[in-house]
């Protein structure tokens, strides 16, 4: 048909899997193995019917508050949207224009190199150093824009912030993404956070999402915190797509969410403690994997045969993530489920 | 900062007021008078705290299905997203590259303009004709896509099938978006709609919403129809963006909503009733209006002096909308409420 000649072409992403069958072990998204908060079902009991036609506040101002008193930001500096990707999408169309390339790692999140598809933006790739490192020194080239995320996907390293600093030091005309869509389940995750540098680096952008640590994938919430100057730049080209993305089923439900700040913790102390049993398990195994500080492993089996053991999973009901390429094939990357889930991966592993 | 340098320069949309008090009376957003279905309720109260901790999914096979079924078309032709408004972004970003303008109104939905230059797509302004109405012949001119709303907005004025028809025809090479996203008020929408010409003009593409008839507008939902092929282009610039853009929340109500027909009847009697009745009521004030077939009036005070009175019934808590320009300066957008709401209105207008 004549008229998709001037169709974009592009090369989408491959979400993972969404089996939709019962009895299913799900470690291949990095969701939640729990539940939300209670308080998100109580809020999202408490929508009345006659509200929902009502279009939603565009400014999203009850989850900014709500935000802005746990991140201690004010709202100015708050940007959201439908799911950290939608965010994302946003930073790559609003900042990274120009002509130099941006930069990340080679091996990272993949949907990195199709927004840069979808926005003809050109990108280099940096190899990672040894055990998945990010070295700040191979940023310091000519660039339009620098993104990572940390903890690293798939490989769950977590950078210190004096490599963060660094990167911010020697790219001060660079706006510096840190995608921390896994911080939460860094030990300690307000001392790792690049959070802390905003009030000292106005080009640094810090990312996050409610799908993981919070457990809202299924309702699309993701967040920006930067330089009131980024963040309006952000919002402006966000009201030229659509005024009103977040419905207010996800507005209501996101600030019960982020309110609840105690049951947060227990989720973490949970997810986190079945991480470290799963390195000790998976060891036993033979298995090889950088040290994760995310809600994921990204493991190597004892003979490297990962494309084999994902579809032998698969076969038992148990999904977890493989991705072709020289980098990755001989890794699968497994999400952190409840110890039961994980038992029966040991099992499944074992057999 | 200078890596602002790169930033997108837009002009964003501004979005109708959304005043957050009580006892405000909301005729400016063309949003439902009448709350969605009870299905919408019901499917809401049914989702379980576990499920939102899953990403929905991508294809919102049930929301499709659901359409499919009331609307005849296979999955294969219907696109869904958050409001027709993130539809029609992706259907500009998709389709509307290319170098030769694309055309629509001079009076027409305005964000058309905006989604332009955000893509920098060069456009065209076709003045509409005597009484608001647009004449198939102004565009039959070199283009790189037709759109245009069927009502038109803010007019309200309904093209009959034979004006879309011949634009289809002397424009086999563009793809032509009727944005229906009031056609359910049109008194007999399917007779009303261009979905019925999609057997034979493989370059229409219709765009509708949840918004208006179907009283979801704080869920963001919205949908086209077209051909495989669109259908599918536009599904890949909108998985390059972000896989999950619908929430669970939205797409099982959607599906409620949709599966519920007779209550959309109901809805659709009582809104058109108050609108015939509103039309009386205006002229016998001295109003002068284009004959809507939408669930609002564009409205001519006797004197013209529309901001005016804007501002009178605004300082008495009634919301309509007032664009400035030279085309619409003396006319006013009017929202069709509940007969209470109007009743209030027109008490308004006669003090």
């Amino acid at each position: 048909m004549s008229y998709l000649r001037n169709v974009k072409r592009v090369a989408p992403y491959t979400p993972g899997e969404q089996p939709r069958g019962e009895r299913i072990i799900k470690l291949n998204t990095n969701e939640c193995p729990y539940p939300p908060s209670p308080k998100v079902t109580e809020a999202l009991r408490g929508i009345q019917a006659g509200e929902l036609a009502l279009y939603p506040d565009p400014e999203a101002t009850e989850l900014k508050e709500a935000l802005s008193s746990v991140y201690g930001l004010p709202k100015e500096q708050i940007f959201v949207g439908v799911g950290s990707d939608e965010v994302l999408g946003f930073v790559f169309q609003t900042f990274f224009g120009g002509g130099d390339p941006i930069l990340f790692p080679s091996l990272t999140y993949s949907f990195y190199p199709v927004w840069a598809g979808l926005y003809a933006i050109p990108f280099r790739e940096i190899p990672l150093r040894e055990g998945f490192r990010i070295a700040p020194e191979d940023y310091a080239v000519q660039n339009a824009g620098i993104i990572f995320p940390n903890p690293n996907a798939p490989t769950g390293v977590l950078e210190p912030l004096s490599v963060i600093r660094r990167i911010l030091e020697e790219n001060p005309d660079s706006l510096v993404v840190i995608d921390e869509a896994y911080i939460d389940f860094a030990d300690d995750r307000k001392a790792c956070s690049a959070l802390s540098l905003l009030p000292e680096y106005e080009n640094l952008l810090v990312v996050q999402t409610f799908s993981k640590s919070r457990a809202l994938a299924g309702m699309r919430i993701g967040m920006a915190f930067g330089h009131e100057e980024a963040i309006r730049a952000l919002s402006d080209v966000k009201y030229s797509f659509n005024s009103y993305t977040l419905s207010r089923a996800a507005i209501r439900c996101g600030a019960a969410a982020v309110l609840d700040e105690e049951y947060l913790a227990e989720t973490l102390k949970k997810v986190i403690r079945t991480r470290e049993e799963a390195k000790k398990r998976l060891a036993a195994l033979g298995c090889t994997f950088p040290d994760s500080r995310a809600n994921f492993l990204f493991a190597r089996p004892p003979r490297g045969n990962a494309e084999e053991i994902f579809a032998a999973l698969k076969e038992k009901g148990i999904y977890v993530r493989y991705f072709k390429g020289s980098l990755t094939e001989e890794y699968l990357r497994i999400t952190i489920g409840t110890p039961e889930q994980m038992e029966a991966l040991y099992q499944a592993l074992t057999e």
